[in-house]
């Protein structure tokens, strides 16, 4: 990004950021001064911490894919731009997790490394999410969470070794400028897991079968104003199916329509009885039922459907179009009984926002120390 | 559609056509020769049967939110190309239904009405399927399919009534170039219909629900190597979540949720116990054992998604892309579960096709016979 675009970029958060805060026009001319007179020294700024977290929150407000965005003015922001060492990285993200678990009422939470600068050395989060299972090429299948293979062997790489379970946490991972990554495991007590029951079947305890209590994304970058945060760790509460009808369901990860239908004593020979739609229902139950149980915020998705009706409707009292991506936004449980499927949504891109951006460790071919 | 662009279109069919099916180079020449002397002398031109016939196929192949297209080569065509009186219309419409119906092996079946041309007369048929029930807003609440609320107005304007009950088959309405519509009821005998039941609920019988058995799609139009079939009603047999999660479950239509979750006990209070999913399962469940127990032609989707499958494989084979909707082609029940809901599609139009038009009784306004 040149200095011309990051001035535009710039100007049009700040605009955004002082009218919808009702802020005195005086207030925005003195702020776009400073900001694009530093451009013009530096190629770059620094935002406010207001400016970051209104950012924040407009950059989820504006997340196409997002269903829980009724909450986009409630979220902690940690600033952790000032993070320079690997201990303070650490730090970061371990006190992310002991507020964000918050006991069990989980609260949408986001930290923020240093945005990207010619002068300072940047802050990479190697990890998918912060919490997350390795995945085992056992050579007769895969053992723990095939979406973590490629990530597991680097893991590996670096010294880390899992026991070899299907519910092993991976180890942080991050790098400071060009120093090579370094891992370190996460503290027990900061591991928030749900072991799963079924009120009806109780067999399903049997199985062990857990799941951690937050989902944070740690491999998207957060743009705001021109400036690109590529390390911005956030989470919202799960909804139920993103574990119970995904994670656990799909073919490729822990498959366990079969082992819940078997349970469930259902005949598994002929797809038309609907065996499948039956088990991932209970699935859907069990992860539910186990979240509460541990008294563990999650939203079902029928709940989150009508949550986001009521944003939709907050937002067109405030004169803005909802943006939002139509496949990702139904759920993938009984989705024809959510008002998301009976209506188109505009995928237009709006900014601030999050984007998918390369992995840190596609870089890394070969050894990670000889590059 | 000027003669250059019918040149156009019927070139690239006839090649299409001839090459598919492995017909001397000559032939096509001699028949492209033809088809564009007719076409620079009439502005128009007749196709063969047999050139209809694979046209028809080329179209379900081509149909991007149909999920059935592995029997695309499997469809019987009713030329009624000459029918040019009322009598002759309703005789091939009610032909359709016997043959399509076939005793309950439910055969993929088309009939091709008439072309658009200039010189002759258009046939249009106003239904939206053939068979279809009524929908009548009573004041308190709709009775019927409310999808049918202004058809079956119009029906009545033209003289038709119904017992105004919640399964009223409406008329065939058809309409010869600019005369006014004529209605005729379809005779009992060809209306087949399955009563509801479901394997364990038996209270689920007292509902009296039933739903006929043949989709025919009435209002698309077929657009054939340039020709415009305006007039060609279609059928397959159904995807039991056709009826069972969408024509019965959602809230707008028959909104049988509540009443299933009723027979089957549930709490209904809190969305997060999943009640409206579990009852969704079985009104699907119902539906596929009712059709079944009648010996009646229908497919589930976990069956229809993985015959889908094999006709994405076989298209491969083919060296030909299979385009598609990924929004229409993911059932609304458990969708996650088939193939379909990880892999994205092409919806790139691809001709012959068959294409929405406007419907025909939207130039109606006020009295039919007002004009
Ligand atoms: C508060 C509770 C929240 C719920 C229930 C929720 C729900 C969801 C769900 C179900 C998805 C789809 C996930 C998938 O299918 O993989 C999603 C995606 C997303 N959400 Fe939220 N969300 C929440 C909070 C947040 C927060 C706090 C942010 C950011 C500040 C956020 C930003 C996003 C983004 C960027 C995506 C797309 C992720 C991707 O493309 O992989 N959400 N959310
Ligand atoms: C043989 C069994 C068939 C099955 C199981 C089947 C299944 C389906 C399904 C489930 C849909 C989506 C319907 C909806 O959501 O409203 C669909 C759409 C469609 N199918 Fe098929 N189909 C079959 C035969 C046919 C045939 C014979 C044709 C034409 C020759 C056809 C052409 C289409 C078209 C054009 C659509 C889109 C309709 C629209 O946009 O409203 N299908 N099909």
């Amino acid at each position: 990004m040149n200095n011309y675009e990051m001035q535009q970029e710039a100007e049009q958060f700040l605009k955004t950021y002082y009218t919808e805060t009702g802020a005195p026009a005086e207030k925005l001319e003195e702020r776009m001064k400073e900001v694009i007179s530093d451009i013009k020294a530096f190629g770059t700024y620094t935002q406010t911490y207001d400016e970051i977290v209104y950012g924040v929150k407009l950059a989820w407000r504006n997340s196409n894919r997002c269903i829980g965005r009724l909450f986009w003015e409630r979220i902690d922001v940690a600033d952790a731009r000032q993070a320079a060492t690997e201990e303070e990285v650490f730090e970061f993200l371990f006190s992310h997790l002991k507020n964000a678990f918050n006991q069990g009422r989980i609260k949408p939470y986001i930290t923020i490394f240093p945005a990207v600068s010619a002068k300072e050395e940047t802050v990479k989060v190697w990890n998918h999410q912060l919490l997350r299972y390795a995945g085992y090429d056992s050579g007769e299948g895969i053992i723990g969470d095939s979406d973590s293979l490629e990530f597991t062997r680097i893991c590996e790489k670096l010294g880390w070794q899992g026991k070899g379970t299907d519910f092993d946490i991976l180890p942080l991972v991050i790098q400071i400028g060009d120093q090579p990554p370094v891992w370190r495991s996460i503290p027990e007590a900061l591991i928030p897991e749900i072991p799963m029951e079924h009120p009806e079947y109780k067999a399903v305890a049997d199985l062990h079968l857990k799941w951690y209590a937050i989902p944070i994304i740690a491999d998207m970058r957060l743009e705001i104003g021109g400036l690109h945060y590529v390390s911005a760790p956030f989470n919202g509460w799960y909804m139920g199916t993103e574990i119970g009808a995904r994670n656990f369901a799909d073919e490729h990860r822990y498959n366990l329509l079969p082992k819940m239908a078997e349970i469930m004593g259902l005949e598994t020979k002929h797809a038309s009885n609907l065996w499948q739609d039956r088990a991932l229902i209970e699935l859907n139950e069990m992860v539910l039922h186990s979240f509460k149980k541990q008294g563990v915020s999650i939203v079902d998705h029928h709940t989150a459907a009508a949550q986001f009706r009521i944003f939709e409707k907050q937002e067109a009292k405030a004169e803005r179009e909802v943006t939002g991506k139509w496949t990702w936004l139904i759920p993938p449980v009984s989705p024809a009984t959510t008002h998301v499927w009976h209506q188109p949504y505009s995928n237009e891109l709006k900014k601030p926002n999050f984007f998918y951006q390369d992995k840190a460790y596609q870089e890394m071919k070969g050894c990670p120390f000889h590059r």
